[in-house]
């Protein structure tokens, strides 16, 4: 089977945006043994869209299309298909009522143009949107579909993964099942050298290494008729991978590193509270975005200043003024004076330099101290990050939280 | 003059990386009034990439194709490229020079396969790349152009910024120049409707909206000889949609509403501190992202429990017991305690539910309170936001942020 992604959209055209929902819907393709041999883009123009969709159509099984379900003039994607596929617009009410609340739970009134978005080819499947008012749908002419989706990220990846995916799995008839391990703490040509005889050796499961800011992702994937046959496969390469990595694979099943500290800490009945400096406020957040964080997440302090070290942390003046705000005393008094103020039994505190200014010969940008306690238990470490300021902070964090999971399982620091 | 963007490369069709140097020549090229209508990806396969390759030909002035220049066997841009013009390949010696020096350099051997890439159309312009081995080059056909670029963004983007840029600016003789508008407390559709008649009767300056969650770009962009003719285009519909939509336009330069509040901070000597529940740092976080924050950020406090709100910002248990956490009374405490607690003039407290869990009939998912202080002004709000957890943590800071902002212009809350 094969599938080609055609975007629809003059912002991308511009360069304003890339064309990161063509990645995504193509690596999930990809996971159900979809070929894809084109990318198409092409602007909110209703001539060029519909020459293109024709030629996708004759050369392409599935066409999956983004963007251009707005409710403005510059939306025409549904349109346009519309008519080169001979289908009516025709009002769906369900849709019309949904877009009405969304409107109302907002307190915004709903203007006639929005209205728009109700109308649908006709004898078309409704792509659900729970995060935006612009249904998507499928549109089946024989054996082909043209699947359309809003260009919104946030709102296309769901609806992709809570409809689409299910529908084109049902028309390939086999089901692809993916272990994700996480890995924290090595590098990727590490990781890969490790691995690289069951790397060379796969063929199902198939086993890709990937990689995002400081993270190492395996992806184990059986491609087969069932479930019980996907995990009877899966088993001995995952078990075989993590004996070979222990416990720098942090995760199975994809979670990210808050989720793994959070399960944690919710298993062994910890609180955790936080001190930031360099992060400010970043750790905590990250935490806080997983729900249910407020079981296991007490409180954080973000004490940028010097001043709200000393009346916030008890960090000495001392201090400060001997090793500097940047310094592993620093990192110590603040770690002790979270512990001490609050009654949490896990705490973490972090303070570095995340540039681009601040640095000096001595203390460098990317220069962090993180310390960490569980209980009675005190560890601290001294990093020197590289990269910009957005990426020196996500590495904090990262390191941060890998020392309240090595605490909490008692192994070693890194 | 119109272009066109043929990315070649299998790893694009899987997934595994997007298309950002469509992107990047894309902005360039806007840059220089040069119209992009298509961008294509096809994978390392030179029957599709002839296909295509003779289609763009057809439709635009000038083809820009990435990838495929490297020296393995699935490298076959530029073989087929001059294959399908009728070129042959002929070695240039002076790149093979350069490809053996780069080697020797880096104490590599030369192999056999590299000098296939000192290999050129006949009769091109070449292209040198500086960060690797692969050269580019341009094939002029008449009026028309192929010019062929490296993959690796690193290769790729100095190579058109030292020699495709010029080569395109002769061509054309015109720029564009743009203003970004962005717009918060407005709904697309609503922005659309204020501005409809400017939006219909533009040529030169076009005038586009976008949006992205919760805002709402528009950009106005002007194509003429010089930047002094652009700024005296730009500057009266700049001017008129500012009149129309007054202070919802926060930033005419695409600056964040971060980076907005804290220019306006540093303008007026201020400094501001954070006490947040709901969104557990992120407003922080957000803030703290800029370089330079610590001017004017003095500290934040993540009061996630009950016990933090008292301890560290002196709630009262009683407001807490009769109005809850979520709650204006409580609100207010927060921020008042946040100005007690801190020498900050200005301050802002969040506590409201972010979801999935936690909501009431009372009190749903959504509901958010914003209590705000300038120097002895104090406001509150009450929000009912929609969205998911993210959706709503992400909204309370926006409307924080742009609270602080009609603080310190002195300009009514929405």
């Amino acid at each position: 089977m094969t599938a080609e992604i055609l975007a629809v959209g003059t912002e991308l055209l511009m360069g304003q945006i890339a064309n990161t929902n063509a990645q995504y819907i193509s690596r999930r393709l990809a996971e159900l043994g979809i070929n894809v041999y084109f990318h198409t883009v092409v602007g909110d123009n209703a001539l060029r869209l519909e020459e293109t969709l024709k030629r996708a159509l004759e050369r392409s099984d599935i066409v999956i299309t983004t963007g251009g379900l707005g409710p403005t003039m510059d939306d025409l994607t549904k349109e346009t298909i519309a008519k080169a596929l001979n289908r009516k617009l025709v009002l769906n009410e369900d849709i019309l009522q949904y877009i009405r609340g969304f409107f109302e739970k907002r307190n915004r009134k709903m203007t006639e143009i929005n209205a728009k978005q109700a109308y649908l080819p006709e004898n078309s499947i409704v792509i659900p949107n729970n995060n935006g008012t612009a249904p998507g749908c499928i549109i089946e002419e024989g054996d082909k579909a043209v699947i359309m989706l809003p260009g919104p990220p946030k709102e296309m990846q769901p609806m992709f993964d809570e409809t689409v995916f299910d529908y084109l799995r049902q028309k390939t008839g086999v089901i692809l099942v993916s272990k994700m391990l996480k890995i924290f703490g090595m590098g990727e040509s590490d990781v890969e050298t490790r691995l690289i005889d069951l790397i060379k050796n796969q063929s199902n499961p198939t086993i890709a290494p990937y990689v995002s800011q400081s993270e190492v992702t395996i992806r184990v994937t059986a491609r087969c008729k069932d479930h019980n046959e996907a995990m009877a496969m899966l088993t001995p390469v995952v078990n075989e991978i993590k004996s070979r990595l222990g416990v720098l694979v942090y995760s199975e099943d994809g979670e990210s590193m808050e989720e793994v500290v959070l399960k944690l800490l919710k298993e062994n009945g910890l609180v955790l509270a936080t001190a930031e400096s360099c992060t400010g406020g970043l750790l905590a957040g990250r935490i806080t975005d997983i729900p249910g964080a407020s079981e296991v997440f007490e409180r954080g302090y973000v004490t940028y200043s010097n001043n709200a070290k000393v009346e916030d942390l008890g960090v000495s003046w001392g201090t400060l003024n001997r090793y500097g705000a940047v310094s592993r005393e620093t990192a110590l008094e603040m770690v002790n004076g979270l512990k001490q103020k609050t009654s949490a039994p896990a705490g973490v505190a972090i303070t570095g330099i995340a540039g681009p200014g601040g640095g000096t010969k001595e203390k460098p940008v990317g220069l962090v101290f993180i310390a960490a306690y569980l209980k009675d238990t005190v560890v601290c470490k001294r990093l020197e990050l590289t990269g910009n300021r957005e990426r020196i902070r996500n590495d904090a964090c990262l390191n941060a939280l890998d020392m309240i999971r090595r605490l909490i399982l008692g192994v070693e620091q890194q």
